[in-house]
């Protein structure tokens, strides 16, 4: 972390476009890889909070009046900027995450292709879902007036950090982009675990926004780790909403401080989740090493410290499972894992593991310093014990053999909500049993593949239902993401030069319409 | 109410698809008109509130795979229902509510317009979101998976009947009518001021039930008055969230239960509101007595029992100032107003009535027995006095008095959340801030109009900030309200048939959806 030299990360937070040296406590991160420390940052404090949120509420009024146009070339400067810090993100990334410099590429490419769609989607306006009702004056008993609804800008909203993904989910990540797509102004906490990536993230969008003229008090980034900043940040009179990706403990907590205010705001938090992945009898017999191999590189891909990592592996038990076991297992032995994130997620591993080794019933089948933990349990006794169900973040899952599919289809429905949910089947009798027990538990259902690897495009959900995520109908990737910061307001008989330009008569931009309940592009 | 024969109305619950008598409390629905009180109703207990969600959630498997054509045909058929119980219903309803044939008579034909318009919505299609990536094989570094995205039905949802609109936002009304819409099954909880009508309601969604096949248990109607079964029934862990209509307070409290469950759900209240109406000087000056002849009949339209009803007027002070008063007076005198919902609501607009009475600086303008109630302060007080934004529900509204524009914006700023602001203006200086500045307030902006009488259309946005609404991005009128009551489900390489059938290639109902970008309606 020596590169960390003065005039590159100054270790202070942005706050009302300014830096700011923090008025709260010290922190470290760490090199995952040699256990070295960083230099100290000094977290903002509660007053510093205050100031960041009040800064970027004010400067909402000029956000808030900006084009589509000016709001998608903000997106793609940032993206440049993002790409313009060079080798020198990477390096630093990769000293605070130890994650590696060639995942760490192409993340750095996901979240740059993230902010550019988000640039593409606002451009093209059709987003908005703008509605006309064109008035009948002469309606009896009544005249019908002129109405229409678009989505508009919500407000300040606050953005935490991911730990997990120091650059697409966190501070330049989906819920920023998406935040700024809708029109907001932002306030993001940064990870403790990557402050210096926090910064020179800080540094690409400062550039950007000055560049591009907007105000440099839309975007603020407090350092922090202690919860009394978090709290006092979802607590804002001025805060419109939170995106939250983490555990669900943190998440929960979050979610009830925002439901709590006496003007309560959605968390929207994606949290927890065991990803169950079924394997029919089938499957196993045509293709089981294949299945095996893949699976094990699901489970240890980032060191297992995915949202989507497949925790559960439902499998029933025949002729061909102790091979497939057995070839799983060998997939796994040939994995070199990485390192964990921080000591916290490392030591929550070890406790976690340990947990479900003390657990009566279940089997350890392999377990290894360096490759993924893997566990065997019956159906009967998964059921009679709920908590085999909760995340193991980091490279384990749970194998549960299940005698027949009727019990296969009773684990489904004991399950709570994940983010996806995965099949891999061939000609199965009882398939579709299956596959309707698991939608139903589920924000994805994934078909003979794996569930890690989240591809941003329109048709994307990543959310569930609780505890995955907390509103379960919204998603935290892909460009529906942006529907969690918009409100909706809507125009009675309104002038036309008064009305939002994509509301006009003139369909100027030549979005999609639903004008008297008919889509178009054309004019009104 | 002596209409209420035994075999006609039964007082018991329908749980199950089964009338049970209640095994709660007995109470009573009074006459608005002749303070009559009709036979006792016993109220279901929170074991029946249990049986009626439980068996909702079970028949939600048999709902939810029901086509399109099955759902529109049924909300088609309620109407029907709703229509074939003649005059009867009027009479009855009018009996319970004392809100005037004509009125209720109206209210029906808009209540089966409701149903019918989320029939032809969900028969037509659109509104699913659908939206579809196809796979790119042979894209670098990864592969592109088919995915697939849609709006599908959420689970069983509660809805709290509305004591102001006995038909159009009670057992059969707007929340009903999208939660099945949506393919949800409907637990109602019939509001004790009109019980006999919600009783007759249901029997009409029951016929339409059985003519349609669907499962009884689909809806079910719960009647009551205690705070025990409401929160039974937004705690029942198989239920998945609650739309509700009503007060501020009563809907804060059930948005608290449902957010502080172990799983989370939403409770989209639709509370209080004071609808701030602007009137700029150029438009007094020019039809002064006329915005005054209209703002009076919708300060007491339906006894200023709306939840739009203007309650706030904004008036810069003025040479026509006074002559605009004298005619609202006038105006406000010429009306003979009608009765309180219930002794509950008389009683609480009495106390508020007399609170505004005894707030320091504030003017009675007009105060009588049989019309509007008319207060009068001027900005600076109003801006020192922030309850004086609180509703009252029923015919009364407060004047206030701004000096200038700027008091005027001001004035706006200070505001919380509600449903409408209303402007009436011609060729005024300041109105752009004026609008602006409102509309950051309210859901639904009307220029030169009145906010009573809410349109249903798609455009319709019948939503605020809080504390008009708890999910201020949602409506609960028009059909964008069934977005409300989805999920949304995502599909990864599933197989054609096993898609939802407007997911798969062939478009076969020609709906419009997002492929790879661009709407269409084309098959793959």
């Amino acid at each position: 972390m020596k590169i960390m030299t003065e005039e590159i990360i100054s270790r202070k937070n942005y706050i009302g476009g300014t830096w700011q040296v923090g008025k709260g406590d010290e922190f470290n991160a760490q090199n995952p890889v040699n256990g070295e420390k960083g230099e100290a940052f000094i977290a903002a404090d509660v007053s510093q909070v205050d100031e960041a949120v009040t800064a970027a509420a004010i400067a909402f009024e000029a956000v808030r009046i900006k084009s589509m146009n000016e709001r998608a070339d903000l997106l793609d400067s940032i993206a440049d900027e993002l790409e313009a810090l060079g080798s020198q993100l990477i390096v630093v990334c990769n000293a605070e995450t130890g994650l590696g410099e060639a995942r760490l590429t192409g993340e750095r490419g996901r979240t740059c292709n993230q902010l550019r769609s988000f640039a593409n989607l606002v451009r093209k306006g059709d987003w908005q879902q703008a509605r006309i009702d064109t008035a009948i004056p002469d309606r009896q008993p009544l005249p019908k007036p002129d109405i229409r609804r678009i989505y508009r800008p919500l407000g300040t909203v606050a953005v935490f950090s991911a730990s997990n993904f120091p650059l697409a989910f966190s501070t330049l990540g989906g819920d920023t982009a998406s935040a700024i797509a809708a029109g907001n102004t932002i306030v993001v906490k940064g990870h403790p675990s990557h402050p210096a990536t926090t910064e020179l993230c800080t540094r690409a969008i400062q550039k950007a926004i000055e560049k591009n003229n907007f105000p440099a008090a839309m975007f603020a980034m407090v350092q922090g780790f202690s919860p009394e900043i978090s709290k006092a940040l979802v607590q804002h009179p001025k805060l419109k909403a939170v995106g939250f990706t983490g555990s669900t403990h943190v998440g929960r907590i979050l979610y009830n401080i925002g439901a709590s205010r006496p003007n309560p705001i959605p968390v929207f938090a994606e949290m927890g989740s065991t990803n169950p992945l079924v394997i029919m009898p089938k499957a196993i017999e045509n293709r089981g090493k294949e299945i095996a191999t893949g699976l094990a590189g699901s489970i240890t891909l980032g060191t297992g410290q995915f949202c989507t990592k497949p925790g559960l592996v439902l499998v029933m038990k025949n002729d061909q499972y102790s091979t497939f076991i057995a070839d799983l297992v060998e997939a796994l032995g040939a994995i070199n894992i990485g390192y964990f994130l921080n000591e916290r997620i490392k030591e929550s591993f070890r406790e976690n593991v340990q947990k479900t080794k003390d657990t009566d019933s279940v089997e350890i089948i392999s377990q290894k310093e360096n490759n993924g933990n893997l566990f065997e349990v019956s159906a009967k006794k998964f059921l009679a014990t709920p908590e085999l169900e909760d995340e193991i973040f980091g490279p384990a899952a749970i194998v549960v053999q299940c005698e027949d599919n009727g019990e296969l289809v009773d684990v489904i429905k004991s399950l709570g909500g994940h983010l996806t949910g995965t099949v891999h089947a061939d000609e199965d009798t009882g398939l579709v049993d299956v596959l309707d027990a698991l939608e139903q538990k589920v924000g994805r259902l994934i078909f003979n593949g794996f569930p890690t690897g989240v591809e941003v495009c329109p048709s994307m959900h990543h959310g569930g239902p609780y505890p995955s995520s907390t509103f379960e109908a919204t998603t935290s990737v892909g460009t529906a993401a942006i529907e969690r910061f918009c409100t909706v307001k809507c125009y009675q008989n309104i002038p036309q030069e008064k009305l939002p330009i994509d509301l006009q008569d003139e369909n100027i931009n030549k979005i999609v319409r639903l004008v008297n309940g008919v889509y178009t592009t054309d004019n009104i």
